[in-house]
């Protein structure tokens, strides 16, 4: 079926590039993108049309980084130390969703939220509870975000919330035999080096060999994480070879934080072809410091943006947008690292992560995943803005309120009329 | 006549301080506090309540540094250099305030976003149009804003914003002989050093101190504007001379910025009691730099804080005090100065603000400025939250819709119901 959708089209197909077609025609075949015309050919003229008028149509966000669990806890405990946060807060309340019921209360307030703040793919950490992680699965599913989510795996240094060896890869079996979703995926997610035991990563790393699986995990987030896994892995001259030596360091392996990834580490990215997600808000709220983003760019290595809550306070990917801006600029003024342009920062948060889905922007031939941004209501301007102008505002000053309509996986699954 | 309201009451009466009086009674005498208690007394038994039930009774926000004719602008141009971004967007726009229609248009648009947003009382500048001003002044009247507010001299660097010294003093006489409002008072608002000239600064000076006004202004914002005052003003070892040498350093004088005051300038501010007004959000934006909060605070200076819209990008002071402490936590890791807290922080927003003009937080015999928070739909928590988190989680995730009642100067001037 092909339907048309109207309006001012716009979108960031490769880092720093910013395409806008005022008024533009978006023609869809059963949801995926089969061309953007600023005038809608006459062989679509019979096709229905969903006319946004004035509206912003641009791609969705995807939230590349963060911990479900943890949605609880969103703005709570920021002033303490990281040992104290994870005792008083991230233990104890992961540790809930042993409770199915409230795991499926909570789930679905996330995933609604997810959707109504306009992010519609995800990689997400969930708790080390099998049936919690399913039943997150199935409400992500329900609500219509796409991507891929690991039951936690953590037989080591995790208090209540930890599990033994053997239990966490049963568990895991289990999980993966049970993955039955048409839009989220499995994804291996030892929760980082230190909350694993040697057997446990080398099981991970051979169950990711035999299966094809994609893996996730926690990189050079701060200094004293750092000493700890030099200490754990005398053997390994870097974080990342921790990884590496249990077969977990490979193409298309996610790694969160990178903050203190020097040369080397950066260059072992580029290589194998991880993904260094960029946290920046999370980075700022616990003292970790501004990731060298715009470095490991240049060296060829793929960066997508994550909120990742709760050590991030805010869901809304265009808040961690404007958050990895300003921390962009922080550094900026630290080391001279040109900072980072609402153009650049809006291609990481959404086409990026997309991306490591394959697609993503609105390239042709791709589901569609966007959100229509009613501006209407925003500050009056002096005169009539440029579409590049009201884009920038929309990325720093949107709210729920202003997102207008969302489309997931070709499917539209918000709309406020 | 006395009036009660009912429900979690909180506030910080002093730097680091909360206090939080779960399910208590605020009892009011004609919009002005009488007293807090944990139990309403029986005296006040008769009298008409408004239960707030689960919400939270908080002090409004204080915005001691804004630029209203800017909010056309807000959210736009910040990838672009400072002097760039004052030539594309903030001459032009401020230029557009000659339009009377339009002033009113965009400064009742601002009056109530303020309002809705929580913000009560502001210190801010006007452009250089003395019926802007007074428009201005009426909407923020007419909403519920109380405050100080003050048309802009500039008669040298301003584009087509500037005027002629004369001109300048002038319709600063004119606008202060119309100034009869309520609750929203002139001061007398010298943009910077740089955009006026020595006699206009003189002038303003005479005016000060002959009427009594109070001033406000920018201090030490960023490296170029420090060396262009130097130039200016070579008799001057530090900026902040540059105001004393014209009367304009005095008690109550506000200073936006405040980035780079050295321990001299410090020194100046507390002996003088001139306030610095911290920007911190756009400090970032711009690349300042990290204002040294807790130095200025130790030294005796008052500190209160600012949007500084459209530098900034967020009118809302929750998100204000939230890049606070983001920026704290920078300098922290930059310097090792202790960030703010979450209850520093909120101090420095509203209480600290609302003592400018006399009195603030909760304290008995002031004239109630508070907002009524609604949490109820966050993030469902794994048990019954402390009133201190749910103080913290209202500071970081607060938007509008969670605004449900606004008082200021002891009238309801906001009800959702």
């Amino acid at each position: 079926m092909t339907t048309i959708l109207k309006g001012n089209i716009l979108h960031a197909p490769a880092f720093g590039a910013l395409e806008t077609v005022p008024g533009g025609c978006m023609v869809l075949e059963d949801g995926r993108i089969q061309g953007i015309y600023p005038v809608l050919p006459e062989r679509y003229a019979a096709c229905p049309v969903t006319d946004y008028g004035q509206g912003l149509i641009m791609p969705s966000f995807a939230d590349m980084h963060l911990h479900a669990p943890q949605y609880p806890m969103l703005g709570m405990g920021m002033d303490l130390p990281l040992l104290d946060w994870l005792d008083a807060y991230t233990f104890p309340v992961e540790a809930h969703f042993a409770d199915n019921e409230y795991a499926r209360l909570v789930y679905r307030q996330l995933a609604e939220d997810l959707i109504s703040s306009g992010t519609t793919r995800v990689a997400m950490f969930s708790s080390r509870h099998t049936d919690a992680t399913l039943i997150l699965m199935e409400e992500l599913e329900r609500a219509g975000v796409c991507g891929a989510v690991g039951k936690v795996n953590m037989d080591r240094s995790g208090g209540p919330a930890q599990e033994g060896t053997e239990e966490s890869l049963r568990e895991t079996l289990r999980w993966l035999e049970a993955c039955r979703f048409a839009h989220i995926r499995p994804i291996l997610t030892p929760r980082f080096i230190p909350s694993c035991t040697d057997g446990l990563l080398e099981a991970l790393g051979e169950l990711a060999r035999e299966r094809g699986l994609p893996v996730q995990s926690h990189l050079s987030e701060n200094q004293g994480e750092i000493a700890l896994v030099a200490r754990l892995h005398p053997d390994c001259a870097h974080y990342w070879e921790g990884y590496r030596k249990f077969g977990l360091w490979k193409e298309g392996t996610l790694m969160a934080h990178c903050v203190h990834s020097g040369e080397a580490e950066q260059e072992a990215m580029a290589e194998s072809g991880v993904w260094a997600v960029h946290c920046a808000a999370s980075n700022v709220n616990l003292c970790s410091g501004t990731a060298p983003v715009r470095r490991l760019l240049e060296r060829g290595v793929r960066v997508a943006l994550g909120s990742d809550i709760a050590g991030g306070d805010q869901l809304a990917m265009n808040r961690v947008i404007a958050a990895s801006i300003r921390a962009s600029k922080v550094r900026q003024m630290e080391t001279g690292e040109a900072f980072l342009t609402v153009p650049e920062a809006y291609y990481l948060g959404s086409t990026a992560g997309h991306a490591y889905f394959g697609g993503g922007g609105f390239a042709t031939g791709q589901p569609l995943h966007a959100i229509v941004v009613d501006d209407g209501e925003m500050p009056r301007p002096v005169r009539e803005l440029r579409l590049e102008e009201r884009f920038e505002r929309a990325v720093y000053l949107m709210e729920k309120r202003h997102i207008r309509a969302v489309y997931s996986e070709g499917r539209k699954v918000l709309d406020r009329g």
